[in-house]
């Protein structure tokens, strides 16, 4: 089958340059080169996730001496060797002290910047858990068991936020205004579906539009006013009352000074894919960089376009390339081993059988595809036919959530190791047809 | 919001002209115009389906006379005045004693036609449930103990119909053999995701691909062969060892008599939708007419896909209008009252909230979406600020499956009445931007 070969090399190409036009320290020094930094009396460069400390390389290479000190917290074992900035290692998923102590050395180092200095801030996914701060007295401890307590209710992540913005020193554009009147450039690699500044890593250098009245509203519309822990409870009434200051919002005064740049995302990065595919022969397709939902109902909804792509050249004549970004889930039925990635090509394999000329494509642009050492898989018309050879049950499979052992037997994972980066999942329907 | 008003009387009159493309008077009368008729000694007209009467009543008015007699099996109450045809009420979704009458008659007539006739074939949704005719001696009741044990070990579709078919006397392509020598013409009107000839109205007219191999193969893989009825088992190990004549295949000397013709479709009802969407000023971007799926999915991906519309221009410029078509389907959660349509409005209202310039919508070509008198329901970025306003809670809704009531208080729900057509759905995505 030359033919899907062929689909696979290209796949892999496209999904290359995705990645590539995602790389953190490349993008950290197409973004400095763009900027006139040489009016600023001192830098410093601080910042949180765990991209951030590649991110913090590439500013040393464009800056050099010119950085008079930082600070970064990034998750541990993601290291790259720095000169000027620390580098401070702290837990992720769950924060800890080490953040807290980290975070508290970050809103120092924004405090003590003064009068034409730089603070440059270098976000990257997991940059929430990694940029701990509660407000005082409230503790990490009560800060994470009102996040808990909101979960278990079903809050909903704007809900969430605007609860944990406001028990927060640094988050929801406080990181801002501690810095003033220092100028702020704050540098995003986006891992949120939509790029939203005030989401990505919380905000730290974004207008927040939520407020302590809106907080305090959550916590009522949960009953939780008796169940969160009375610090937290006591912050968020003092803040409803004034006794707090607010976070800062759109038109304040201290975003006059600050700019948030989106360095990396999925946007940019299915804009890399879009190119390639393009310059590989086929017209691009984009559905979107914002797709979430079960991973086994989009991927049904990919292969139904790509079928009508074959059946009657809509919404685009062949060779087309689909390509959708974002991030979708998994609700888990079996035992089995995967990630969102592979599930989606076992899916689209099971959709797509038998239909000569069609690849599907899907793998996280950080290399890591759920608990797996895989990227993601691909499939194509075939692939159900050979694994029945190989003695294998795609549907079977797909109902244990078992997709790896099936790609990896027929030999259609996508392993590229970690790429350093996080701008989500692409996914690819390379359609020639017949 | 006259923007929004708008965009609501463009849906509706796209809707109309795809359910317009389907209706089954105007499909037939035009398929018929094209034919050379006059070449026939005797036309006999059969069929079976929801709208196999009023396809039958565009038969006898394009043929008048012509027409020598039929038998048609109907839906109780799903009828329209005929002449020369006989109507023949029977029960569906479960089939009855009437509807094997019914077949019977159907298959007799065939039989009775002969050299330079035509049997003219009428078929349209439900025609699989309504032309019951088991091989002797499976009685109905045997056929449908099988086909139960089947669904009940979760077989798939295509298994299930291979055993069916090869447990009937009508389908699979056995009335066209039965009408030999005279010809046979098939107009099918497709209620069957991506219209397979085979599948819709179990394919009376059409090769059967499947074999008594095949069928069995499938009762030895769920471990059927001693659950099954007796005399079903006997059957389909006496068509195993070639003691019954095969359903015939593609290929099969029948079938140079024989047409299959879809006047009817999903496919064809999108198309008309774009056609309409067009002349109001839209870009069509017909996504696909083969969707299926969880509906809530299938809804975000579709508000991912205006969103990006509004936020970069792709995968087309505004004003587009995105088109699918297929059916989806609702895991039920709640207690709540809706079907798959409204149910996918209220999702992309939560997906779309706040987006103006937006308008979801979604609708049954036969006018009905679930256990309803609405054929669907819209949604705008508007609509949840709207709910709120009138003490409802979207979110809430969703999670109970209560979409009926939720877009009845707002007046946004889609009345149309029976339409006498059923091509599945048809979704829209009217996005104009900001």
């Amino acid at each position: 089958m030359p033919g899907e070969k062929l689909l696979r090399r290209h796949a892999l190409s496209i999904f290359r340059a995705a990645v590539q036009a995602a790389n953190p320290r490349r993008t950290v020094l197409a973004a400095l080169e763009k900027e006139a930094l040489s009016r600023y009396r001192r830098i410093f460069a601080v910042g949180a996730g765990k991209a951030s400390a590649a991110m913090a390389q590439a500013a040393e290479q464009a800056l050099g001496r010119r950085i008079h000190g930082g600070w970064i917290n990034t998750k541990d074992g993601h290291l790259a060797p720095l000169r000027r900035i620390r580098l401070h290692e702290a837990s992720h998923p769950v924060p800890d002290a080490r953040g807290v102590e980290g975070a508290r050395r970050i809103a120092g180092i924004a405090a003590h910047a003064g009068e034409g200095d730089l603070v440059l801030c270098l976000i990257s996914g997991g940059a929430s858990a990694l940029l701990p701060l509660p407000l005082e007295p409230v503790t990490l401890e009560e800060k994470q068991e009102t996040t808990r307590l909101l979960l278990a209710c079903g809050a909903t992540i704007h809900e969430i936020n605007a609860v944990r913005k406001h028990l927060s020193a640094i988050k929801g554009g406080r990181l801002a205004r501690l810095a003033q009147p220092a100028h702020v450039l704050a540098l995003l690699l986006s891992d949120v579906v939509g790029d939203p500044l005030d989401v990505i890593g919380s905000g730290p250098a974004a207008p927040d539009t939520s407020t302590f009245a809106a907080a305090w509203a959550v916590i009522e519309k949960y009953h939780l006013q008796e169940k969160i822990p009375p610090p937290a409870r006591r912050l968020l009434q003092d803040g409803l009352a004034g006794r707090i200051e607010e976070t800062p919002k759109p038109g304040d005064a201290c975003f006059r000074n600050t700019r948030n740049v989106i360095v990396g995302s999925n946007r940019l990065a299915v804009d890399a894919a879009a190119r390639k595919a393009r310059e590989l022969g086929y017209r691009p397709l984009v559905l979107s960089t914002t797709i979430e939902g079960e991973t086994r109902d989009i991927a049904g909804m990919h292969a139904a376009i790509a079928r009508e792509i074959v059946a009657t050249g809509r919404p685009a004549r062949p060779p087309v390339c689909v390509i959708s970004g974002g991030e979708t889930t998994v609700t888990l039925r079996g035992q089995g081993r995967g990630g969102r990635n592979q599930e989606f090509a076992l899916a689209a394999a099971i959709a797509l059988e038998g239909l000569p000329g069609v690849l599907a494509f899907s793998a996280g642009t950080d290399g890591t595809d759920g608990p797996t050492d895989a990227a993601g898989a691909m499939a194509g018309g075939t692939t159900l036919a050979r694994a029945a050879a190989a003695g294998m049950d795609a549907r079977q499979a797909l109902r244990e959530n078992d997709s790896y052992p099936f790609f990896e037997r027929l030999g259609d994972l996508v392993m590229t190791g970690p790429t350093g980066t996080n701008v989500m999942d692409v996914r690819l329907m390379l359609v020639r047809g017949r």
